[in-house]
């Protein structure tokens, strides 16, 4: 058959399916009931449905009247002022008359109930079963999905797999009285499908799924899935395994294909598995499913589906730097879901397909493929929504026969995240049922085949202007995340943690205008993880060797300042390069030196790419002199200028990033550098005199010089020449360098200027509405992120007393879940902490927290000299305790119990430092509060206070947190420089240049026309 | 006569002319001449004209052939890339090819001077008078000028008028053998025009000229012009006051009266005065003139001119902040011309009328107005250029009969500067000399009535979009400067230094939390030129005052920092306007307390007022938060805060300028601030406070607290209360608060910030062509203007060893003639210095300038109880000597003589300060090497080094000089600020808002079309 016949045919299918259909309307679009106003009202105006879809997001916690009318005023403004729909219903109850706020709010969140009712199956298994009977009955088969929170902890996987033990228990009874659909004798549904099905979604199985760790990951989730299974299979039912976020994507399918193989189930075809048709990977994955079926000759079923995360997987692609995995157009899935389709009903022997959409085009190609195939019947069979699209899932069953429900299942409010979704998925412009259902496109239009939609859109494309980039810097992208799903990015760093190890031991002397310069003096630098491993032996500088690094540096100045602005950019750039070639090398060094784990390192890396291009841009920006005022007759010219010789005081926590970031500023503003390294991380440090090394910059201009912070810092800090300090590290050390700098000597040439990064005792406030699936695992990745070994790492939960117990029982359940061991590895959550000396002040902590208040839990340590020590929290601790007011620098937490939100903001601000901050809330008067007035350096709302980007969160705080602008920000580079202003007067004799007068507003000059009158001279 | 009839008239007039000049071209235009290829040269390439038009200024400097051939490298390139124009002529010596260098520079020159001789009579008073001779034979009358460098010394003033005596006499001796024109048998040309007629430049007799000062600078005058004229009268001749530069012509216009009503002249009629028809006010000034005429009986003639210094006044009037003076559009200028002209012809019994002009229709114009209204031929004649038009002044002598040449007289190349008036005139785009005979503007076009080509200028602008402003800041703009021409202004000042001094000797509380406070520890604030004036009695704050205020102002920082940013800016303005409001009397107080003189008090107000305007201005540009980062799915806001409670530690030589810029800084940005004025100044500080308090200001945001340094400095700057000082003053207190508040204490909440502003050692370096017209003025005003009383004084001038001596004699003359007494009397350059110790300081200094220099100049001071110090210029000291590295901050200038330019420059940098600095120089690899080289905060070419201004000239040093953000500039408020991120995660269960993916390049969302998928939660 032509292609051409087959569009024919499958119009022809569309077209009777339509007609079908006929008039009716799903309730989702019918506005004479109050869920179709809604969604009328959400299509007309974008703002209302973002914050009606943010409003049902935090509905479920909203189990008081009270804070049901507080939420429904602050999302929707007062009583008067609510949107006609929302009152819709209450007229007859007075609403706006003298009706009681608390029973309009009933009334709406009655509402809102029964909307829910709509879209979910049932809240309880006896409600789920007789409602699947109805379906039954109706002639429609089901697949079952069980709505729940995050999981956060091992504890919420076990209840999440308990809550489909115990559905199953009640399907299991029921099926007994359940007649096999189409008429068949025996027990399966139209002769071939078990009548019990369920959907289970991976990532709920297991809480700490890693895409970095495949194996421990997909070990974890069959923990649970095969004992769940095994109970499907004794029941004679059917498993498909839900496909999520992309990121999952892969170790779900390796799921799949280890319970498909299992020995145990090998036998038994019924395990389904979804597959995405807007992922541009997916007809490469389908290719690779369909050959492992058929080398292990394992027949499988794959629910073929468009995919729901479109939102999520571009924004994460976004924000991570990575290409868009998701088709942008939605015509393009539209295609790409009919040429998998293809590809798996041509296969039909090895694959059976479970066709998901509500698309009239889409079901309508996949049934005339499968007729023009001769696909048996048995071998495919189509899927809808439940509650989604009535008048659809009629003729859809009338069109096809075989129909299975996906039936959402769960307590009602909880479900409406679920519900969230759904409705943008269907409110969406381009969603078939909006367009079928309320935009009224005419039929052949919907019937289009995605490819002529395709041809049409291009050439739409071509006439017009090419897009432009918007927002930021044009010039600067922020380095890409990791992208652990990447098997070759795995390898390369296991690869790497290999050629580092074997590079152990070396020797790294000074460099010093570019000389190599050796010392007796030598250190090594050991693995804390292991601390019998010496990663490198370091010569250490002494008071010669600093006189030495200062002249040198000195020397260099005058020709590193001279080198035009966009020269020194441009060797910023070089390093760049070589920091991207070398990344998974480099973070190697310090997983290994400085116990950071795969991602923590990568991203320390990462950042200090971020911050050679950053300070490259701004440094072009900057070079180019500004013209200030209008006035003709003058120019004036505001520029900058280098200051001299910096001292780089780089601490060991971004072992990396901020040395290079530091170092970098001053570099490309044209200063020269004396580098000293932490002395905890000093082969680290050497990498970045590699960088720099390769590329290309003049001797002299970075110098690196580790060595003690006895013999070294005061004598960089009070040398005559030295310019400028950049420091990173402890306050106690910071207030001392600005003491001592701020003591001029009369042989000194200028002020200096310090730079001073401190500490920070940073918060986190749970408010009594916070989404706990986030604010739990936030708090655990803030807390306790690279062993808590960060100035932005939350030390305080702040919790709302509402909240108090619920947040604090799933944190600990989280906390009791994760695994503590060598940063290598990336099974672990949490390594060593850097040292011996911090292993002890943080034990001193935990013991002070044993004493003054409550260690609510401490994980177990591995058994190994590394530098352990358990992740901590604390609680009953009084907010003004040392626990709560020092910077420990470790994974110690301490959560307090706030009476209300104002006492949470006062005691987050009750520190002397004001790095970071965070706020879990969905009350908009509470973030805007913390907005104002929680008065912290960088403030995070609704996500964790850790792992601020370069240029989009440019980084540093106030009070006792440090000292100059923000890092990664666009007045950092200015501490590095001086202003000039450079004025000529540009009128001579009364003439000045003809374009000055004119973009003055002067039309002409030479008003005389030879007029008899001499020129005197103009004062 | 109608209207229409009088334009035929004019036209048939203009016809005829047309017809006579026939084809002949003026050499200016002629191409096959040298001349003519330059202009032509200049009418196609903007570029080329200004570099000509420079290199013509630099000429008469380049008295060496090495030095011309390197300004000629410099200006037009190399020998090959020579602009062909150049070569010419010099093709037959082989130019490019093996001519030597000098020999083309030699040609060029040649060239150059020929075409001066061109349009300059003489260049001595022999060759002169031949010349006047052969031009009366032609039947021309002339009138002469004398060429010349500016006046800036009274010695200079004398030589000019000797240089008229010297003519005078040639002329006398020669007359006797000129026959009168016009074949009278009298002496008389025409039988009433003297034969003998003389131009004078009234600012070349007097060097102290000043708007501010009517009667001295008439007086100053008249005392060299009563002899000049005495002379001419005895010679039968004529005078004429050329009118200059607008604010001269008041003065100039009251010379005029003065001379023609003085007893000994009335009876004599022969003395003119010229009018600039480009002036809006000269038909008023006409009107006048004319009234005074007849109310006198006293008859005068006027020379009606265009005006040649529209460029001049122009740029004055947009630096000044002034409505620009004269007519913008050149056919309303020519308007005005004939309407000035018609007043004078129809009082023509009072007035005679000189119609100077080159223009077909205004000569035609005015000689058929002329005729119409039946002037007698002898009231008036007509005038042309020497030079300028040749084929022109034939057929207007033709035309007219009565044609004078205005010639100018004095050697070639320093005459250079009167040629580029005139090339600049007549090249321009509406030059009627370029239109008739370059551009060849057809003929009725040229002779269209001013009024119809205004009409279609109007229709022609009112179909164009409205000009915008550009450049600079929209919202901002400087203050006006003070235009002393204007009578008005003059009274206003000379009454509120009246108001002032009547409300002397009061007593002034300190104001603390918004209530007045008294002490009984009080001291007087006394009048610098006579310290038995007490000028006010002010309270000092104790340690008590101090603790309160700090109290007061930390209470009220709260309410402020919360207060949003726009109405913190409306309070700045609202103190900006109550300033303006008083601006006459705030400057009068600063007269008399710190002895500044008008113009300075003045623009100390001005500034001040800058100041709240900018950093309003500013205060609404960084509130605006920035969003950063493109990515969608989070925000990320970058905005600043306030920082807490400011010290402001005021200086007294900008007693309101710098306390009001730092306070208001402090204040928009949210601070709050005890200020503590000078102990010199604190009645002028407390006015500080009035405006705050008349603008609104909330209590306790600005406290005026005066007191002693001793007992409020350190307790200030040590309290920890304190987190912000912001200092002006001497680099030894500078350094000490710099050290002082480098000590964190324990109880502090936040690490201090210091903004200091210190001292400087400025240099003005003067290179071997510096236009010494330019920099003999700018020194003296930026050394002594003041006192030299500013950081920004030039208190070394560097000058390379080939102009020393000219500069020296230059500038020692200009120092002899300024005269030294109280700042309220405009009369006195100079006045005295702030207090008895700074007197003593300086004589100090000038002992020790004595001892190891040389004295080359102390003035006489005034014998009073004042403060006053002779203006002394120091030689022979070496560059290291304390005088030449030290800040005098008084009038002691030091005169170094560098071997070079590279030793001049190197010497410049030489000082531990690095504030401002200044070159004056005509070499552009000179100037572009300073620009670079000269590390100085502000560096000014080829002008003053003092006076910057708010928004155009950023202000503030390097090195040793200050800390911190340069005043007035774009970086300054963001030392008052925090600067703070605030990142929202916006995506809640994967949705994000819609906007932010579209922008964010997505182009739809919703991807599934209800596809059987469930969402789960989202980390």
């Amino acid at each position: 058959m032509t292609q051409r016949d087959l569009e024919d045919r499958i119009h022809d299918c569309g077209r009777r399916y339509v007609a079908t259909i006929g008039d009716e309307r799903p309730s989702l679009f019918n506005k004479s009931a109050w869920t179709g106003k809604l969604m009328d009202a959400c299509m007309r105006n974008e703002r209302f449905k973002v914050q009606l879809f943010r409003f049902i997001d935090v509905l479920p916690y909203l189990t008081t009247m009270d804070s049901f009318s507080r939420h429904l005023d602050e999302y929707f403004g007062s009583e008067e002022s609510l949107p006609a729909v929302l009152k819709w219903g209450l007229r007859g109850l007075g609403w706006g008359g003298t009706l009681a706020k608390s029973a309009a709010s009933a009334a709406t969140r009655k509402n809102l109930e029964l909307m829910a009712r709509d879209f979910i199956v049932g809240a309880t298994a006896s409600e789920t079963v007789a409602r699947l009977h109805t379906l039954r009955e109706q002639g429609f088969a089901f697949t079952v999905d069980v709505l729940g929170e995050a999981t956060v902890s091992e504890r919420e996987a076990d209840a999440y797999v308990a809550g489909y033990r115990g559905l199953l228990d009640a399907l299991g009874q029921a099926q007994r009285g359940w007649p096999a659909l189409g008429g068949g004798s025996d027990t399966l549904d139209w002769g071939h499908a078990p009548r019990i099905n369920v959907s289970v979604k991976p990532s709920a199985l297991f809480s700490l799924a890693d895409p970095a760790d495949v194996e421990g990951s997909v070990h974890g989730m069959l923990v649970r899935l095969v004992p769940l299974y095994r109970a499907v299979v004794a029941l004679g039912g059917f498993l498909c395994l839900d496909t999520e976020m992309r990121r999952f994507k892969n170790i779900t399918f390796e799921l799949y294909r280890r319970l498909r193989a299992d020995p145990e189930f090998r036998a038994y075809p019924h395990l389904g598995l979804a597959v995405q048709a807007y992922l541009r990977e997916s007809e490469q994955d389908a290719d690779e499913l369909l050959e492992w079926a058929r080398r292990e000759t394992l027949p499988i079923s794959i629910r073929l589906v468009k995919g729901a995360y479109w939102d999520y997987e571009t924004v994460l692609a976004r924000q991570s730097g990575w290409p868009i995995p998701v088709y942008t157009v939605k015509a393009e899935t539209d295609a790409a879901y009919e040429r998998i389709a293809e590809k798996i009903l041509r296969n039909h022997d090895a694959c059976h397909l479970a066709c998901a959409s509500h698309n009239v085009r889409t079901v309508s190609a996949v049934a005339e493929l499968a007729h023009t195939l001769d696909v048996p019947a048995h071998r495919y069979e189509f899927q809808a929504l439940y509650g989604m699209a009535e008048p659809f899932r009629k003729a859809l069953l009338k069109t096809t026969r075989r129909v299975r429900l996906y039936c959402p299942h769960g307590r009602l409010l909880p479900g409406m995240a679920y519900l969230i979704r759904r409705l943008l998925e269907n409110t969406a412009n381009e969603s078939f049922l909006r367009q079928t259902f309320v935009e009224g496109v005419e039929r052949d239009r919907l019937l289009e085949s995605p490819r002529a939609v395709l041809a049409r859109v291009a050439a739409e494309q071509s006439t017009r202007a090419p897009a432009r980039e918007s927002g930021g810097d044009a010039a600067f992208r922020n380095e890409a995340f990791p992208d652990w799903t990447d098997a070759a990015a795995r390898q390369a760093y296991a690869s790497a943690l290999g050629a580092v190890r074997k590079a152990f031991g070396r020797t790294y002397a000074l460099s010093i205008g570019g000389q190599e310069m050796g010392t007796g003096d030598r250190e090594p630098s050991v693995n804390p993880a292991n601390p019998d491993e010496v990663v490198g032996v370091v010569c250490q500088a002494g008071p010669d060797e600093v006189e030495r690094a200062i002249a040198a540096a000195r020397n260099a100045f005058p020709g590193w300042r001279d080198t035009s602005p966009s020269a020194r950019a441009e060797m910023l750039r070089k390093a760049a390069a070589a920091a991207r070639r070398r990344i998974f090398e480099l973070a190697a060094w310090q997983t290994l030196e400085a116990g950071k784990q795969w991602t923590e390192a990568y991203l320390d890396v990462a950042e200090a790419i971020d911050f050679l291009e950053y300070y490259a841009c701004e440094m072009r920006r900057l070079a180019a002199p500004r013209r200030l005022g209008a006035a003709p007759g003058e120019t004036n010219e505001y520029f900058y200028e280098s200051k001299g010789v910096a001292a780089v005081l780089a601490p060991w926590n971004f072992p990396l990033a901020i040395s290079c970031g530091m170092s970098a500023a001053a570099i490309v503003a044209g200063n020269t550098v004396i580098y000293k390294p932490s002395r905890s991380t000093p082969v680290v440090g050497h990498t970045l005199h590699q960088i720099f090394q390769e590329a290309g910059l003049p001797a002299g201009v970075f110098n690196y010089v580790p060595g003690r912070s006895g013999v070294m810092g005061d004598a960089l800090v009070r040398h005559p020449q030295v310019g400028l300090i950049a420091f990173t590290g402890s306050m106690e050390t910071g207030l001392h360098i600005l003491e001592v700098a701020g003591c001029t000597l009369p042989i000194q040439s200028a002020v200096k200027k310090v730079i001073a990064e401190m500490g920070g005792k940073n918060a986190i406030i749970v408010d009594d509405d916070a989404d706990l699936d986030e604010a739990v695992p936030a708090v655990m990745r803030s807390a306790f992120g690279y062993q808590g070994q960060k100035c932005s790492a939350c030390s305080r939960a702040i919790v709302v007393d509402a909240i108090y117990d619920r947040f604090l029982e799933r944190l600990m359940d989280a906390a009791r879940s994760v695994r503590i061991g060598p940063a290598e590895d990336p099974a672990y959550f949490m390594g060593p902490v850097i040292d011996r000396s911090a292993q002890e002040r943080i034990l001193g902590y935990i013991g002070l927290a044993q004493q003054d208040g409550r260690v609510a839990f401490a994980s177990e340590v591995p058994k190994s000299k590394g530098f352990y020590v358990p992740l901590t929290i604390a609680t009953e601790v009084p907010p003004d305790h040392p626990l709560a007011q020092e910077e420990i620098f470790g994974p110690v937490l301490c959560v307090l119990r706030a009476r209300n939100f104002d006492q949470a903001l006062a005691w987050a601000n009750a520190t002397r430092f004001a790095l970071t901050g965070g706020l879990f809330s969905r009350t908009p008067s509470h973030i805007e509060r913390c907005r104002r007035e929680l008065r912290v350096g960088n403030l995070y709302i609704n996500r964790g206070t850790t792992g601020a980007i370069v240029g989009r969160q440019p980084f540093g705080g106030v009070k006792m947190s440090g000292v100059g602008a923000k890092a990664g920000g666009p007045d950092y580079l200015l501490q590095f420089l001086d202003a000039r202003v450079v004025t000529e007067n540009t009128m001579r004799r009364g003439f000045v240049p003809f374009e000055e007068l004119r973009s003055a507003g002067g039309t002409m000059h030479g008003q005389s026309d030879g007029g008899v009158r001499s020129g005197r001279d103009i004062q």
